[in-house]
């Protein structure tokens, strides 16, 4: 069975941590890693601040990911300090890059507006050391890729339009050209059941099936006769369909068997939908 | 100026990762936090798994923040094993919580629905030693406060309704007892102008007025007519209303200025909208 790659993501940003700002970009990111059958391994939020980027950054390397995709502070203001950072981490030089200065230029001479290459706008094109940009069809701070042996380094805008149009043109080419198993998924709502009382069912069935990843979330209210576990049954072997099916159709016998010693589990049983 | 507390989230679960679900929950916790003037440093996602709780719950008290609050995994079923990586991390035993086997247990006795304290209700009881239970007025797994030297490790359970009623009864009252300063914040938007265009004038604002913070995000297209900037300018301390207020006017009279020299910034200097 072909490994799946693994992904950290790191999101820059004081609004996201004061509460002003929600994260959707890595949520959003997390389903096309999924798609693509690469594991998102852990989400880190981090203020604006050089020491916190360079011991995140450094820290999220050593778990050695197969990619690491930074969020945010990429932009022309001081408090964009995210490549900083990642130099820092990197113990790199930040110089400026002929091809992402190339790429400001374009986007710039296109603006009436221009005022010409300020520095704020070279900021957008200086680089970590062997960096290379990646084209921002939507915005002007380019993407930046640097390889680092085992681990590929992205940084994107936090901006979510200019960071899904570098993701969509450089970053799903590189899950596509290692694409790893999509995790094989099944869903079902078992009704009119609280989760502590599925407990010993879900528990006999894990252990009937080891390699099946089950994962349970209550929806309705414990204490209400509503109750409704929402059940995710998942496999990182995407042959593993007819297990999946063996498994949940264990479940249900083992709840209706129960049904019998039990009133409540015989009620909540009978209501079971697949 | 009192110094402001700071707080770490770690929020567990896999269906955080795969991108099933937005994790709203640390969002809704951030805000609260900056509103008792305390700081939230990181948030870090992590998935299921033992060694990733592990390594997360010790990473973040090396940080040594005065509040950590992990979320979700307290439910009764396997999967969920925050607890027990908590436990891992801080070398401490679980133990069976007399306080919190009677929540459980008032919890269950009031369902029509129960069939006694299975090993999975016990489970949702058996927490880390000196541990204390925090009442769950709307759902079954207490909330777990463990008190470490400077840190006060706060545990919640995942779901929204039973996160929020913990969060309300028992850590709204710790955020109270010490109260950092709120930082003040004010918020324009600038009208007709980009992000790189403004740099300029506010990279002097920012070294004329030491201690105030600002962000910028770019809400219009940069390569567009229409564009917006929105600038947000804190403060830690609240006396400095005035200060705020000096320096955004002293940020509009340099894009002012800067307008009779360039007649790019003259034309949207004109339309800056405080």
């Amino acid at each position: 069975m072909k490994k799946s790659p693994t992904v950290e993501i790191i999101s820059v940003g004081n609004e996201l941590l004061i509460g002003h700002t929600l994260d959707t970009n890595s949520h959003w990111i997390a389903k096309r890693l999924t798609r693509f059958g690469w594991t998102l391994q852990r989400i880190t939020v981090l203020r604006d601040s050089l020491n916190a980027i360079k011991d995140g950054v450094t820290g999220s390397l050593g778990r050695k990911p197969d990619l690491l995709i930074t969020l945010g502070g990429l932009g022309p203001t001081h408090d964009d300090m995210t490549l900083r950072g990642v130099a820092l981490a990197l113990k790199k030089r930040l110089l400026l890059n002929p091809d992402a200065l190339a790429m400001v230029k374009a986007r710039y001479s296109a603006l009436e507006a221009s005022t010409g290459l300020t520095r704020f706008r070279r900021k957008m094109a200086t680089l970590p050391e062997d960096a290379q940009p990646l084209p921002n069809p939507v915005g002007t701070a380019p993407g930046v890729l640097i390889r680092l042996g085992k681990t590929s380094l992205v940084s994107l805008p936090g901006v979510p339009s200019e960071m899904k149009a570098i993701f969509n043109g450089s970053v799903i080419p590189m899950l596509k050209a290692a694409r790893g198993q999509a995790p094989l998924e099944v869903s079902i709502g078992l009704v009119g059941i609280i989760e502590s009382a599925l407990a010993p069912a879900l528990d006999r069935t894990r252990k009937a099936f080891p390699g099946l990843y089950f994962k349970s979330h209550p929806r309705g209210r414990e204490g209400g006769i509503r109750s409704l576990v929402q059940l995710h049954v998942y496999s990182v072997d995407p042959g593993s369909r007819a297990k999946l099916d063996n498994a949940i159709a264990y479940l249900l016998r083992e709840l209706l068997r129960s049904a019998y010693s039990d009133r409540t589990v015989k009620e909540t049983g009978k209501k079971v939908l697949a």
